[in-house]
């Protein structure tokens, strides 16, 4: 019987607490992120602990939901005290919920608390937290540094000026570097309604008017050199279902005309235009050596009384089941027969297709680098010991998991580098079970290479972190 | 090494040892099976155990056509011992199948036997058994009783007359409630020959015709009344794929007449009709607080020799595998939209798309009720330690485990309660399985709330159990 | 901690490696795999271990291209000495690859070498292997008997004229039983470039000219006659989707007319060839007792440039993931209907769809013989320890394991033959982990007949091995 997550969490064998060991002196690469570079620059001190776990998190809404508090305690006008109260009480109920963990870490690495935390217990951590976090070491970039973060990737819009990002880089008191990376969604949404006043955005960051979809691929172009210059070397896109169909330039200008004019382009047109303007995009980024993520399998903003209420990114999304394997192997090999296809990582939201992006990766690897197409970890509502293992395997089963550029944790909350622990150690125990079990030698020179590449040393490499 | 399915069975740690001694004392709740409240009511003695286990379980018939069994010996006219011989010859082949282990659980509690069944021992348990059953206990009710069941719902469709329930009620030396549940299948498959003599049915039960839709929206909302006047605060429909097809009151109103015409309904036709009336019945439910059960992927009869040899439910169906995302999320938001989505369980019989239910949950929770959205336990083709883990460990992930209702028989046998035992088990031996590797303190207070509610009080919560 | 890969390899407990004791002895019936008929008759000796692993194996190929080897040394022009030194750099790499066992078996089993291989052993490897190999034993048929096998069902065109099976069989000197298997993917993939020539090549075979659909059909049951007087109990068919589109034999002449005139059918006319195509098919093989395997799920030469390269079956080949529960059930139960369901074996590359298949088995079981239709073992991008057990643990949980017909290698190498011990491995496990943990009787005779059966025995007598 092992005690409740103490220093060997996890770590179920003695390989395993061997190979941690080496895992948890790396640095964090963060490559993928919704942090808010204006949050890092500004720098504040929260008042207390549910400002830093309930402010903006909605894996932490969609809980408490569940248990059925009442939404005034959530994102409602409740005092911050009775919101951390009701997420104090859900908590146990949480049992083989991630959650449960993250925030057991969080109280352990932070707030050095042990505490099981429940209705209970909720007024002395409530009480041991804020004064821990009144004097201080709670502030953004203080919260980085204490984790040995030495790179953060966040998630931009390309009519976005970087303002924030140009400010964070002018200050050398800061170590850890915060470099954008290139997410065009409300480019590539033609049909939504974000899509035009998006375009204004664009004509007012690039200063011309943008009324073809040739004008919008110069902008682009001139939107990615620009983010190259400020240090980017990633992009992000997120689809619910996986966009192909061709269409040539004329289609593809009369679409964009027949929006610009107001209508609401069909469900093939937006199709068209996707994937025309990723491929566009594709190209752009290999051209730069950028690495391209994508997203795939997220069913957003479900509930429209909701959406209604309080907006986008509020709890309200889940899994999608569309089928991926042929549109995606079209998209890409439409890239790769052009030799244009870039480095590019794939994400699937849907675990059930773990193997069909695990198998898709090797239809497309070059010698251009190392795993040049890697298969995403766990992400969002995998983002836990079952998701971890089945991504970790399915890679391992279908490809090379050595070199594998292991994890993001895509998170919103500067709380959230205990995730980068978290992984490391599922990794050592299913690394160490292997050993254990006689299916691997227990040769620590090649154990620790690989576990010090999965958890730093490919990613530095992949995203050429060196590079200035 | 631990013995064949002693006391211990399928509890690994002392944890799981001691969580299950609070599970066990726990009465059964079984809010969805098929009895018949006709069986119940009449309450006869079976001659032998082939009538018990082999009489209409068309999950034993299915093994035993996969071993190669003659269908004389499964639903022809060999005698009853032949039959159970067969059964046996069977049974060691099942090895890892749930059978296996129902089998031994229901020869264990109510035979005291705890001879493993094969063919050499057949006879011999033959006997033993029928020895048994002769000397009492083993008629419907006293089953029902021994099992410790305070309360079963049965599957009734809208136009019964739910006779045997009235007469079941007013007999006050049985102790089990026995609630029925409403289940409008033959309402909502419009295209089916079933149909219009269900029709014809309904207007029988309600003295009045049924020419339109609004005519039968009417009739089925008394119909519900009836029901909840009956007790029934649960209803249950069943859904090879999911529909979601919007249709104004007009084009409903000609499809209807189209098919009393004795037209057939084309696939849309139909998908229509059955959106629109799914979402007045789900009104109808959220206006009585009633639980709204969906059954999704099965697919049935697909043998087409044997079902016009031997009919329907004798073990021809399997699983489907249609992409259920985003229709259920746009049925399930048309509703929430309204204020008028009742309590829900969704349950799938596609495995892999566990985590597309588990994570559909959390898009309409409110603070109605504790776990309002509930995805329903490992069901029919998912009954068993695996299935049954998958489930838990998807909702652990995603939700609120601690909110679960937990485990139904889904059964057409009075010897099936072991199915709540084995459930226990399973749900026990996976929370050790966290305590012990430190993922969890070793509360029992928390503990044994947690496995006491999803047990039995977590369901007698959601469907007011206690209400009269 | 048990040692790399010893005698008890994976077999965790007592009472597994007591059962690997019956499974090693067993011969290997290798009923589907894809060695060369002329290799096996012309039994040339390699020139280095290079040559053995590394000439034709695309598994090998996409594991090296994934860790970013240059083509060079993979299907280029590089010495066979670099291309082995490529690989044993990528094989540390490759942990939780099954190819990492793969390797170290056949490099024990066949070379009695027990040094890991990596970048620092490669030369010691090198020299020691080819040693070997110069000292003898490694020609195809002195592997093939020192691997135990009984029987090897190669794969084989329609149009082929079989003479080197002719030629082994009247080789007395060679033990292994060397037939044919039926493979008419040539003839169902009407919408190909390959079609037109394939139909050239069964005239020149046939001796007359094919200028019809029912020509067609008489040709190949003329074919089908040949295969079986060669020996022929099985075919196997490759569908990247399940085609189900029934047609009038009008409309399928029509069709077969268009294509010989030189016309591509659309993609539903390709469907009801293809459709009718089979169900002819499937009747003659039911009407000779054949089985019918049917592999589904492999989306092909998904990576143009490298198809242009170097052709098919070089490594571009990955997982699809179209829905197959309906149209396989109506396939399936169009020939039931009409009593000419051959034996099937129903394999999936895709493992979410195991619990689909799986199932579907027990819609068309009848007692024509013990598990008629059969749930092909984890295959291809599946045939590692934990595809191997899902799909164990799938058909346990849905039918019956005792009658499984267990492994195929599947395979182009003469080396592969220790994939059936894994299997075997990994069986005894799975089986000494349920019957440890209780949930089977320590009853070593039914045991010991299972482990045989799923080995050897259960394929034996399910493709008639003993008819002449």
């Amino acid at each position: 019987m092992k005690a409740f997550m103490d220093k060997n969490f996890l770590l179920e064998t003695e390989t395993a607490q061997q190979l941690f060991a080496a895992a948890e002196k790396m640095p964090i690469f963060d490559w993928h992120c919704h942090l808010s570079p204006k949050e890092i620059y500004e720098n504040k001190q929260p008042d207390n602990i549910a400002q830093l776990w309930l402010g903006g998190d909605h894996y932490k809404w969609r809980a408490m939901r569940s248990y059925g508090i009442d939404e005034k305690y959530i994102t409602g006008d409740a005092s911050d005290y009775e919101k951390f109260c009701a997420f104090a009480k859900v908590i146990p109920s949480l049992i083989g919920n991630p959650m449960y963990h993250w925030t057991h870490l969080e109280l352990q690495r932070y707030f050095d608390i042990y505490t099981p935390l429940s209705e209970k217990t909720a007024d002395a951590v409530w009480n041991e937290a804020n004064a821990k976090i009144a004097a201080g070491g709670f502030t953004p970039r203080a919260l980085i540094e204490r984790s040995n973060v030495a790179c953060v990737c966040t998630t931009d819009d390309p009519a976005d000026s970087l303002e924030y990002h140009a400010l964070i880089q002018k200050d050398d008191s800061f170590r850890c570097k915060v470099l954008p990376a290139f997410r065009p969604d409300k480019a590539l949404n033609i049909e939504l309604p974000t899509f035009l006043p998006w375009l204004a955005a664009m004509e007012a960051t690039c200063g011309e008017k943008i009324d073809s979809f040739a004008g919008l691929k110069a902008a682009l172009r001139s939107r990615i050199a620009f983010f190259a210059q400020m240090g980017c070397r990633a992009s992000d896109q997120a689809f619910s279902y996986v966009p192909y169909a061709p269409a040539d330039d004329i289609e593809l200008e009369m679409i964009f005309s027949k929006v610009l004019g107001g209508e609401k382009p069909d469900a093939l047109e937006a199709d068209k235009y996707r994937t025309a303007l990723m491929q566009f995009l594709a190209g752009e980024y290999a051209g730069r050596g950028w690495v391209m993520e994508l997203h795939m399998g997220a069913m957003r903003n479900n509930n429209t009384k909701m959406f209604r209420a309080i907006g986008p990114d509020t709890g309200y999304d889940s899994i999608g089941d569309d089928a991926i394997a042929y549109p995606l192997s079209r998209f890409l090999d439409s890239m790769a027969v052009q030799d244009k296809l870039p480095k590019t990582v794939l994400f699937t939201l849907n675990p059930r297709d773990n193997y069909v992006l695990g198998s898709m990766l090797g239809n497309f690897q070059t010698a251009e680098a190392s795993g040049k197409i890697q298969f995403g970890s766990g992400w969002w509502f995998n983002d836990h010991i079952d998701g971890m293992r089945a991504q970790m395997r399915a890679l391992g089963n279908l490809g090379c998991l050595g070199g594998f550029v292991g994890m993001v944790t895509d998170s919103r909350s500067f709380l959230s580098y205990p995730r980068h622990e978290y992984f490391r150690r599922i990794l050592c125990r299913l690394l160490g079970e292997w050993v254990e079990d006689g299916r691997f030698p227990q040769d620590y020179d090649l154990l620790g290479d690989i576990v010090r590449g999965v958890s730093y040393e490919n990613a530095r490499k992949y995203f050429n972190f060196d590079q200035k």
